[in-house]
């Protein structure tokens, strides 16, 4: 039995870089020889133990690498053709991905838990030098010949579900939209925005890095809560209110300071995973008197949605490499996760070479 | 100076019927006869002190009537036409309307706290003889000859209000739709849903009579919450969450139960005025994770959607006349709001004739 | 080798039913006993050489029937359940599917001729005992214990196209619809706008009978077009234009009529396949003046789109057994052909019990 | 009585700056005096007698300017202030308005059959010293001080237009769209389409000067229909078949190759005003096979689309300026019309300062 190099979860505060064997390829599924993967804040929430996975699990779910192996019902595909496959794998033929939620796949009748989000969740994740992929058909987006790993990397996950914050929202040409927090997904949200013809984006975040980069991705004016009052700032520079409002962080004051922030009839898309109870304030939310939507998205997957993504990146759209501050090899992978998990030396995400 | 009789408000548990001055239409304005109106729960909240008006108001935002006077600057229309006027004047000419959000309207540049609502809000409303309508251009809803005023009464509120919860949400055709409290908005709500379309419809409230309306206004399943737990029938009806559920109620409970009935993906159509904090539960919300959405919706105004509505009305699909089940004079008003009030006589909404 | 019987086309004007070989179930795909299925116009058109198949197939697209055999990974369903299949079989995991266009179904990356439209057209159909049912995981919709075979029969092609005609006009509560010929499609657009909400349908034939039934559909206004001018009557009734107008014929009169039919910025449904060019007069057009909408729709397919239509039927929202004029077993399926194709008999639909 | 100049038309290729009476603005009007306006292809049909008006009419209808009069009613403005005028004015209060549809707009209760387009059509227009506004309450959209008349000029109707071709066909990130013809309104809808998001913007047109500057504009790759199949191209470069093909020229040929051009499900966004019939060819359109939408687009209007058209040029997301060609003076606009209609000296577009 052929073995891998993988990084495995084997409980809180313990993840190793070990020997585990190396994946099949079943009926509609494929193998890929990972070439380049990330560390998601997703990963620090399972190593700190505050998302719950299996004992032994290899995990990770940005993968980008090479068809090594195609199972049965796999048609139309080649071994060694360069693949970006989503962190979330819809099958495409259950109730939730034929309504259109692909990343609500439950595949069988009914809908699951989790969605359709697996790698490093509830099958073996990316972290590693070969990945098994179900539901392959609709899940290898091949990768234009001349764009790099690092150029495709980060539309598996963060940049996907940064651009549906504003997606969700239905950002229109000459829309306001603010973004509350910019860590990478807000980072990305700032980006869609703009990406989709808001008249003014404004950043909101405390640290003076990420502000700078927000400007790069597409922010028009940014805003260091250290220094004033956002919500107040952001009524003064819309006249009112935004149009749309971002949170990018999941706390209970970066949700309602995004609510507080809009227009009679604005939207709040959340894309924060929250903990604990989440506060609406009765005299911000004024149900049924402000007309406003919250929409909250989970990050949209299948291989179209991937070649769309790469598309924009390949017209120049957006260069989402900036984001890429630290790179380490699979062996050296606990580095990164202290350097990731410790916000130091300026990082905003972690690449992994397995 | 021409006086009238009107329903005064004259500070807290104390309102009157009275003589006031007869109001005249200004530019842009109309003064209607008032044939037909009502008392609404949002009266109820004026009268006890705990939405704020100013004393010397005159209350009420219902409106069916006749025209009496056309000011400068309005076309097309005579006196003696009958009109349907919506709780909601919008202007039609500043940003908000502009933008599409009728009910938002600012009249002006910006946004007013208060939307569009005027009637027994900011100006004398409709519990009078005579009634002042603002930007009476874009307001008067003649009234078909074949309809009475009592089959076009609640349309003026109520009825578009209810009717909304579901359009906000976007019922299509086979969806399953919960709408959590009967009372008058909650049952627009559910004769909404079914006129749009869903497949099923299920009501939940803890009043056997409300009930039993329900079943009449289309809910193809009543649940009694005394009897059951509504969400976890609701989840077993639908085979996993339901595509959509209405609050039409105002409370915390409700809300939640809202949110705990959807499938992922599914909306929560918010139409109840909520007072103090509101709770979103993490566990039901996950937010990011269940791609929920959540949508408010206040009365939608303007004479062309009383018009649609009017025309629902006339081809027989949906009939409204069941919720008023009692009708007072102006003079005895009084007792209107105390069975009303008082939710006694197995009262739903309370008409009065001018 | 199991045989069956089944109807093969043999050439222009030659169809006969005979023995073949009964198919078996591959990776993936499932085989149903056929229990009711239909005769559809395109049948005609195949039977009349104008719609061209390879002959030695076996014709027909509106299967009912029991799950006889599962395929290698199909899971979730048992031998002897009852299903309906869509006439277009998505498989859900190509780019078209993906992207939600599952009538478009093109298997691969790219698109093919005949979208998802596969049943009597590229391989064998259900004008026989079994029927093979390609990508099975997708498109086999379990049948309500409460419903018959011939309540949900229309659903899988005439119904779904139909309501789709009214749904891809994105009919609105108080909408007017007008629908131009009243066959089995354009009844069933009759229904569907009638079940979305239009305020007012309207009807148009040359058909007595079809009028008749379109009243029972839905319809509030029928026209017959020998009897008067049908455009000119739906601006009167209408008070300048409909909303929405849905084409079910396919002629360049009807196409015609319905965009004359229309208000400014209304929506021309078109569910009718047209022969030869069609000609869009520039003074009805107006293009860019009119801000008119044409939209197309092929028959929707896959599981969830049957569910949700066969709970529509189960709430009793919509009737269709009607319009199933008369039935035939398979071996007299010929005179079927007969009466369908000869419109004698007040025929609407030919049902066909293998 | 006060005079202006103006420049009038006094019957077929016969138009003349002359000496009229300086309107006055009446109830709800204003009058600005013209800092800039242009000539559009619209008025050279009307110079050559191919669109009809009235003898005796001031012509153009894209006028900036400042503030001179205000009529009754017409609040929250002052005398000075620059604003911007939107070509087609709506009255926000009938029924078109009210249904969102403002360059419908009819006043009244029906529809006007040249909708909301009343400058240099209906009444008096730009080409002049003074120019008199009705509804001004709707359509006065002033200027923010950092952008000059020449920044902002062409919003009022060409890159209104334009923009709308992508707004229209609902253009997503990642989407491929094809402009036929590249005259100033398909560079706008070019500029539309990037700014929207799509991942490739293909600009056709057989002039070498306009495909440079539509690269400039927006598009990726430009295609000289004087050099190849540009339908056959576009199939090649999408891999099927673009999400979105925009027509702005108003010919049988770009019509058709805009249809030929699309995936099965796309949209043909028609911008251009055809003469005489349009014929859609079965084997393109395939109605009801190929899931097509048509969508037409008049200029959308009113302050508040100003407003927002204003903050895109604000924020730098596009300029306009190298659209602007030439000028001249009021005096000398003979001139302009001769280059503009000669299409001579690589002109675009010609503005014109009173």
């Amino acid at each position: 039995m052929e073995k891998m190099r993988a990084n495995v979860f084997r409980g809180k505060n313990d993840i190793r870089v070990e020997e585990v064997e190396r994946p099949r390829a079943g009926v509609g599924e494929a193998v890929i020889r990972v070439t380049l993967t990330t560390i998601c804040g997703t990963d620090l929430h399972i190593l700190r133990g505050e998302y719950p996975v299996r004992p032994g699990l290899v995990i990770g779910h940005e993968p980008v690498g090479v068809i090594e192996e195609l199972g049965p019902g796999v048609t139309g595909y080649s071994v060694g053709e360069r693949v970006l496959v989503g962190a979330i794998t819809p099958c495409g033929q259950c109730r939730a991905c034929l309504s259109g939620h692909l990343s609500q796949c439950g595949h069988g009748e009914g809908y699951e838990a989790t969605g359709g989000w697996r790698f490093g969740n509830t099958i073996d994740g990316a972290q590693a030098e070969y990945l098994r992929v179900p539901y392959a058909q609709a899940n290898l987006a091949r990768i234009p010949d001349e764009l790099t790993d690092e150029q495709v990397e980060l539309l598996a996950d963060i940049a996907s579900t940064g651009f549906s914050g504003a997606e969700s929202a239905g950002v229109k040409i000459g829309d306001t939209v603010v973004v509350y927090a910019q860590g990478t997904i807000g980072l990305c949200a700032t980006a869609g925005a703009k990406l989709m013809g808001a008249g003014l984006v404004v950043g909101v975040d405390g640290d003076s890095n990420r502000l700078s980069v927000a400007r790069r991705m597409g922010a028009d004016v940014v805003l260091d809560y250290r220094e004033c009052d956002p919500v107040a700032e952001v009524l003064k520079l819309t006249g009112g209110g935004a149009d749309v409002a971002i949170e990018a962080l999941g706390a209970q004051e970066t949700f309602e300071n995004s609510l507080r922030s809009l227009r009679p009839g604005g939207t709040l898309s959340s894309l924060g995973v929250y903990s604990g109870k989440l506060q609406i304030p009765y005299d911000a939310f004024a149900a049924g008197l402000g007309d406003h939507r919250i929409v909250t998205t989970l990050c949209p997957g299948g291989k179209e949605r991937m070649r769309r993504l790469m598309e924009v990146v390949r017209r120049g759209r957006v260069d989402l490499t900036p984001l890429i501050t630290h790179t380490f090899s699979l062996e050296e992978i606990g580095k990164g996760y202290e350097v990731f998990g410790g916000r130091t030396e300026g990082v905003l995400k972690v690449a992994v070479k397995p």
